[in-house]
């Protein structure tokens, strides 16, 4: 929605936020872009120190940075303290949330069973499946291809895109959104060995998934062998994440890209996991703990941790590790020529013993 | 299915196991529990003695564990070597596996072909397709949102969870599963470099499935460019697992969640490959081999092995290396410290045949 | 389509490549085929000198080698300098590549939306959905279970598999083709932290594929928060591969399985990344990089270098490292040895000092 320069100020005012404007109030605003793609009636922002040096090129009409920055005079600024979140305050504002093509509620084309029931409001899109029993609830939309497994409990204002699969028994809280392609409560990898071959344990547990979580495209969470499988209140998933059957992740954590987490883990609150982290089965992950990229996470993590590699240690000793580790070609050439050096010192004194007679003896 | 202990004790016994009942035997048990889930009616068990100390606390009404464990009087024990074994027995007796719906062979709501012939007593739930000329056979499951491409042969009793994708040509055995989302034959990475493009090879290979195989979700199998990639008799996948074209695997392993596979890889029996494990192309991985958790396989495997790491090497190599890598900090202080006192001992040396005459010469 | 071996020299000398024939030109050739596979009628080939004792055994009609490699008598031979250019040909001569059903144009058992447009001679299969306002180009073949959203626009000849699904706004070139149950144009993790919560930023970006591009199965591709995720013309992708918000992918790259690239990456062109390689967000990529299977990679990478290692570092670099890493427990016990070797020569050096007086003073 267009606004002013001066009209977004005070939105931004609203929040809480703290800006100041330099230049023209009146200037229209339609569309929030890059400092790269910005064009008359764009406003961007400095987040990013790196992409400083484009403030000098950009062509949008206004810029959103830090007090501290300088800018030509020809850019119209808002400076605040925190550019990031004033952005993305702004871009709700300008553009707000996907809008959701609504469908009739007769459900035709879908496949609903009998038995499940809809709440008010919601949007079941053609080519989705419901199956017995399932309940979904106010202002859901579901959208082509989505198969509901029996029995499943969907919360209100949940949005899956097209083709998530949720297994049998599944409960799924408020306001929780799925991407595309994820599959939700499969069985996991639960086999007794029974004379060399794989006896399949029925997995009888289930997924449970609070309120206001957002799961990735491509992901798989898998169901408990017994017992359920939890994604805590509030966390959020990138795309092509693996969990293991009976694996409990707490609230407000961020997961990235292809991480993985095996069975029976347990994830405190607000855990961030970079990209492609592995964590092996029955640990337990604190509160406020950090794993960085690819780290390979062997031991249980405390509570507000950084670990990092493969196997993962805190990150100070991995740095450490890697910077000695780097260097270990020059090492061991200097131990090479301390061992030439330490027989020849030997030698010399041997020499200097044969001339003289030993000390002692 | 609601039993009591002793008839319990009775069915694991025909398994050829010897329980032990310590308590109650006409205790009722309708359903198995976590040691912390567990309340009246429920039976639990103890595996990992990590959770030892759940047995004072627990309110299951009977514990499956091994004779040497000690626990509170007030339990009702199964005492047994093989808890889990015998806990995986006891679901299937009294939760028996996943029961699925099925619908009237009238085929309404699916995509079939005329061309495709479909097996006695087989469920194809509305939204799936089967392409031309597909086989499938008796008792065969194939739920929403499958699609079996042309010419597909599918044995008897499998079942395809939503969403799996399963291209032209590939041969699935008896009792196969495949969990959702999963493709099966796509065309893998085949490409001839021509004036620094990528010229595309006909993927003219298939697929083939062998019975007792379990898939899990969100995998990917690519189709041979000749030939066939195949998957042996009752190995078992987890989910987020990416095979390559050409790759083979054997009889009765097991792949963790995000394993990789490159093309013209040749898998044995009887493997494990943990989590995030990388296999690169053309390499032979023998019989009853593991890969621990994110190895990175750069050369073949011979039979029995474990090998860990990136580059994966046998296990006791790799861990020692990991030990020595973790106090390469220290070392290197000790190597400084050596070159420092080499250097005194050798000016030392030099000071007193300064004062003394060379011995010889 | 069968063809003899005088006919297929023929057609690969249209190709300006050299064959020479040794054996009978009238031999008619129905298939291509492995050495270790083919039978009458096909034609094979050597490639990697692994296979080379395959010849004594094969029992092909004919085998594309180099001049250099001598086989039987028995075989009739195409000798050629890149045999495997030379059979990536052959396969398209005598295979072809995949022929795809075509329904009817009437679009029964799809859900088109009515301001959507079709181009001449598209093939949409029912049970796929085409949203809002989207375009889609002539001789498009859409398989079922394939969503796309509003505003798409999905060039001429692009071949989407079964469960494809391409979010709103999307824009596919020309011969674009991409495999079952990859996503394009989700959103990425794009949330701003306030408080301890995650709050969501609207991702208001969009994806652009340039012609020839190919997309494995299970693919991740996010929109751009804002701006544009960009894939460049002629890149192919194997399968399970994730790409963060806002990467620019150059021209004619290959990405093997389960790469992960983190958001606003620059990618060059001509690039190959190996399996499961990860790269962190703001990095920038140079033309005609590779980067080893499993790197992890944690700086920019110049043109033309070869990376590989957690963390990244030239591949001439990280060889040696490795070497030196699996000798460091060697390194080790001589480190210890040596201080053993010093501490005796120190001790027999002040013995001397206390029999002789000091050397000054």
């Amino acid at each position: 929605m267009e606004a002013t320069l001066g009209e977004l100020c005070e939105s931004l005012a609203k929040y809480g936020m703290k800006p100041v404007l330099k230049g023209d109030a009146g200037q229209r605003i339609g569309r929030v872009n890059t400092l790269e793609d910005a064009g008359e009636g764009d406003i961007s922002f400095l987040s990013n120190p790196k992409y400083e040096k484009m403030l000098g090129t950009t062509e949008a009409s206004a810029v959103v940075l830090r007090p501290d920055i300088s800018a030509p005079d020809r850019l119209n600024l808002i400076q605040i303290d925190d550019p990031y979140a004033a952005i993305s305050a702004l871009i709700v504002q300008i553009h707000g949330y996907r809008r959701h093509r609504r469908v009739p509620p007769d459900m035709s084309g879908t496949h609903k069973h009998e038995t499940a029931r809809i709440g008010q409001n919601a949007t079941i899109h053609p080519g989705a499946t419901i199956d017995e029993e399932v309940m979904i609830g106010d202002n859901a939309i579901i959208y082509p291809g989505c198969y509901i497994g029996p029995r499943c409990r969907i919360g209100n204002n949940v949005l899956l895109y097209p083709n998530v699969v949720v297994y049998d028994d599944t409960i799924i809280g408020d306001r929780v959104t799925i991407h595309s392609n994820t599959v939700i409560g499969e069985d996991g990898l639960g086999y007794a060995p029974v004379e060399g071959k794989w006896f399949k344990i029925p997995q009888i547990g289930h997924v449970e998934i609070e309120d206001d979580v957002e799961i990735g495209a491509n992901c798989s969470i898998d169901r408990a062998t017994l017992g359920r499988t939890r994604i805590g209140r509030g966390t959020k998933f990138s795309n092509l994440i693996a969990v293991g059957h009976g694996t409990q992740i707490g609230e407000d954590c961020l997961l990235v890209a292809q991480v993985g987490l095996a069975g029976s883990v347990t994830v405190g609150r607000h855990v961030t996991m970079a990209g492609q982290v592995g964590v092996a089965g029955h640990l337990r992950i604190g509160d406020d703990v950090t794993l960085g990229a690819k780290a390979g996470v062997v031991n249980s993590v405390p509570d507000g941790q950084t670990y990092l590699g493969q196997p993962a240690i805190p990150i100070r000793d991995m740095r450490r590790q890697v910077v000695h580790q780097q260097h270990l070609p020059e090492l061991s050439q200097t131990v090479k020529r301390l061992e030439k050096e330490v027989a020849e010192l030997r030698r010399r004194l041997a020499e200097r013993n044969e001339d003289a007679p030993p000390a002692r003896g």
